[in-house]
């Protein structure tokens, strides 16, 4: 099955209570397609200015991830600076220069137009839809979004809802969205905008999944070693889209097995700055992890 | 099996987003015992004043709770009086009275004294240890407490801790006693304090156990009427042990399942002001809801 994934490459700078890392590779479509890469082929449409070298683009194609969609542009790679401090649950953003990002348009190859499996990631709504309707041939189209964009540009965002298929948003995000406090009820304002199956993301309570009237709350995996929450999200979307993609099962209960890998390749994914955790796993990593998420789940009534 | 909780009886008066109540019975003497009573028989230990009467009385004896271990004494009954506003994760105090409840000296009824499952609410540590002492043939003895004793009779607290077999508490107060920020590492600096059984109270989150090295995370269940958190955990609480003590089984599976029951039995609490909701359940129900949570929880790896 094919995936792909628009989003946000960049250079990330972060300081957590656990130390820091200075114009580290970052960026939504990053975190995303390395995760999903795990489970298969997945195909990345972005854009990187003239300081993105081949030593970085090599981190991609050593994940046999598809590059024919980064663009270059002239100018330098979008750039983020963020703080975590205390429990990690809220990045402090200390700059942002958008760079190339900023006249983002973004393309997909000729080559790429019949992809089964799509995610937005999280860029102006506006982009968002483009994109998702050059893919007329979908069989899932994810989106993330955020507080900016809601605030922002809710009749855009409204109008890209009407025309996917799933939803990764945060838990606040959600109800920013929906107006409602209640997720019960969030969940149900936002199915009626467009995407059946919705997936809230809880940060360290885990992740709750909506669909078809079924609910499935996960919890996160627990870990002593949590260095960085940088691509924790996008990391989920790439395990949750790569499992799908991979069996291209889209029953109840695969999306809970997606829901499953998604939340075991973010728990890698904090383990270290980066992407650094994520390109160093092997398969057997992955299962015995799954394995231990069910262990920590189960029980018999 | 015999089941004992020592804590406050009380009258609350509470506002929430969703309505008020003014002085209904509540405390968490009240809360435990009218949950656990749909498991077996439950004796309290408590304390009220001259203005309560035959009539709330009558709300423990109608759940054939055993009340020969409530004292009275002369003046009020402990009063408190909470607000929850936004998400209601947190109460705040507008007024507490303590009346008969500041002289409080628990003494457990002779017959009683080889009660083999006891509760500890949350009332200071110093009476907490001297109603365990009390216990001797105790199998299981859990404790609550909260951030106002951690901070003000830390020793104590300690010292109570040394003595019991369970803790079971708020995330926060978990960090704050261990001193620990990730939950792993505050757990096993807990067990060392003396309960092997820990568990932590996550509010909408849910509650993580840890026993033996073991760790199991449960999600809160999903409401869509959710009108007054006051009690949940003590109700948790009382579902947790009713189940250990109906079943006498303190094997991993089974205080798994009692952690699945006494989040049941909290997701009722929260329905209704004060004790209704707990006090019109139906066997039938409790089951039911039970059946309702595994199906939030269940995935096939």
């Amino acid at each position: 099955m094919s995936l792909l994934v628009v989003g946000s490459v960049a250079f990330d700078s972060i300081r957590t209570p656990h130390g820091e890392a200075e114009g580290i590779l970052g960026g939504s479509a990053s975190f995303f397609s390395v995760a999903a890469s795990w489970f298969g082929p997945v195909k990345v449409v972005a854009v990187v200015g003239d300081d993105f070298g081949d030593e970085h683009l090599e981190v991609f194609r050593l994940r046999s991830i598809e590059t024919t969609g980064i663009e270059r542009a002239p100018g330098r790679t979008f750039r983020w600076k963020g703080e975590y401090v205390g429990d990690m649950n809220d990045a402090k953003t200390l700059d942002v220069q958008l760079n190339v990002f900023q006249n983002f348009s973004p393309k997909v190859p000729e080559s790429d137009t019949s992809t089964e499996f799509v995610f937005l990631g999280n860029i102006h709504p506006r982009l968002q839809l483009h994109v998702r309707r050059q893919l007329s041939k979908a069989r899932l189209v994810a989106l993330d979004s955020m507080n900016y964009w809601i605030e922002g540009s809710l009749d855009e965002l409204k109008e890209t809802l009407s025309e996917v298929d799933a939803l990764v948003i945060n838990e606040g995000e959600a109800r920013m969205l929906s107006g409602c406090q209640n997720l019960l009820k969030a969940a149900k304002e936002i199915q009626k905008m467009g995407p059946k199956i919705l997936v809230i993301k809880r940060g360290e309570h885990g992740v709750t999944l909506f669909n078809n009237g079924s609910v499935f709350s996960a919890p996160a995996f627990m870990l002593e070693e949590f260095k960085d929450p940088t691509g924790a999200g996008d990391t989920f979307a790439g395990g949750f889209m790569g499992h799908i993609a991979r069996t291209g099962d889209l029953s109840e209960s695969n999306l809970r097995r997606a829901v499953v890998y998604g939340s075991v390749m973010a728990s890698f994914a904090v383990e270290e700055f980066g992407l650094k955790r994520l390109l160093g796993l092997t398969p057997q990593e992955i299962e015995g992890r799954v394995r231990d998420f069910a262990q920590l789940t189960r029980f018999d009534v």
